[in-house]
């Protein structure tokens, strides 16, 4: 039995300020951040598995039309839209994910059947969706995902000769009462991306990470950045071979190699003991988290101080 | 000016026996090898980037139907053949990459196209060969690689209900006359893979891995354990960390998490003082390196002590 237990998720990353985010809309986000961390909690509570809470906590904003993930996908550059996602035990470092995959209603349950039933770790574009049909996963059609608000999106970040974040990515990490840690990462992309781009959400050690030894870790930002600089697997060496803690690694990770990687760095990480620490460098960051029986933190700005650090 | 400058390159490892590959069969590795590691080693004695140098290495394999890359490429269970690659550039940590890609004759000159000339780092796909289209980059019918023998190759592989690892993937790092480090890795996959399997060789952290302060690699085996186990980063984190040589790092990456992660790791690693290591669990490895003006070390089998340290 580990008494630390808890789960800690965050629904993206952004620069935006708050004049930019109505009281309404703020309101929506953090319902939608508490609901996706409850069905997470749920799970561990009921004595589940850390894989099977921050699958479910991702499910829930994937099915979520304020994330960027699931129905809230982005619009690539030729209108199409595609999901990456990965799933990563650590206490068995099995892993599953998916990249540049179209129709699929929750990316983060075909990662982790990826991880389940299949002999490998990564699946990508329509093999993928093979595999998914094979298993008889929720499959939708373009019109599940589209809307109007994300083509003038589309449409915007085209005149700018842009790659827009949008609302980035989700993700969460869990410790179980077996003392398992978990990693979950899911998006839908960027705002006028290429066809086919894969960022960092599904590559392992770069947008998740978990280790039951060390620590869980699901990123969100600059995908590209992110993968350059090994972001989630930073964190991990950071407190493995420096012995530095959680909160210490965190803050290495996200400032490590700035002279030569531009863009944002945002995660969500928690320790083997159930330390929880919230690394962003933009104005805002979607997340919460609930340490067992203890109230749930919903939070969406900087300047609201949300980390979990156990009493010395 | 480096005085340290060359080459490593590996054609992949197997756990063949001697009397596996008949002496004509060695001679023609060797042979193909040498070509490899002297394109790639041309480029560095012109004052060519590193870059550039284990880019030549790795397309003279790709064009070389031994080696499971490019031309000699496995099948999926489907018979279709499709292509993994990375580069990273260890001055500016940018990278490029592509997964589950058909048709392109040279797969890692995509991925060095996608870090040269795009805002991303990874493209899966039917979107990565959109952009090699776009790039005028050369693409080969099915025909061109297709061959006999790998549908017997698959056959077997089905019978016995199992994914074969083949001939494995190829790969070079180098260290160029300015100090800079690069990494390349490029695979043809695993015979009877499922098609939009994606394994380490795209990986930036555990296929590929360059970073100018520290040391490149490129790793081969089983991708699946390699991406679970973060292979590339971990030799460099033992580097910069744990203060380890690239011996004792390579040592360590190779061993690290055996208990829970299965499948060999192999891999050419070379620090930011030129020194090599070819670390590989298996029978042999097709190996090749050139250091400056010494002459060009070839090796298959285990035995053959291949590696280059630095005079203290």
């Amino acid at each position: 039995m580990n008494n630390n237990w808890g789960i800690a998720i965050h629904g993206g990353a952004e620069n935006k300020t708050k004049k930019e985010i109505s009281e309404a809309q703020q309101a929506a986000y953090e319902q939608g951040l508490e609901n996706a961390l409850i069905a997470g909690w749920r799970v561990l509570n009921d004595g589940g598995s850390a894989v099977d809470a921050v699958e479910a906590a991702v499910r829930s904003m994937e099915n979520n039309r304020l994330f960027n993930a699931g129905k809230g996908a982005s619009l690539a550059t030729d209108q199409s839209i595609e999901f990456d996602a990965a799933i990563m035990d650590g206490k068995t470092m099995k892993a599953g994910a998916i990249g540049g995959v179209k129709h699929i209603k929750n990316p983060i349950t075909l990662a982790k059947t990826i991880m389940q039933k299949s002999k490998h770790v990564m699946l990508c574009a329509t093999g993928a969706e093979d595999f998914a049909r094979e298993y008889e996963l929720e499959m939708k059609s373009d019109q599940y995902f589209w809307t109007e608000e994300k083509e003038k999106e589309l449409e915007e970040a085209k005149k700018e000769k842009d790659v827009a974040g949008g609302h980035d990515t989700v993700g969460a990490v869990a410790l179980d009462r077996n003392g398992n840690l978990a990693a979950a990462t899911s998006t839908g992309g960027l705002v006028n991306q290429l066809p086919g781009r894969v960022g960092d959400s599904p590559i392992i050690g770069s947008g998740t990470y978990a280790n039951n030894e060390v620590c869980a870790v699901s990123c969100t930002g600059d995908g590209e950045g992110i993968m350059r600089a090994n972001t989630a697997h930073e964190v991990y060496a950071h407190m493995k071979y420096k012995g530095l803690s959680l909160k210490e690694a965190s803050q290495a990770a996200m400032t490590l190699y700035k002279d030569r990687i531009e863009g944002d760095r945002n995660f969500v990480a928690m320790d083997k003991d159930g330390n929880i620490e919230f690394s962003f460098e933009t104005n805002l960051m979607f997340r919460a988290c609930k340490k067992g029986d203890e109230p749930s933190y919903v939070a969406v700005w900087k300047d609201e101080e949300v980390a979990w650090e156990n009493e010395a």
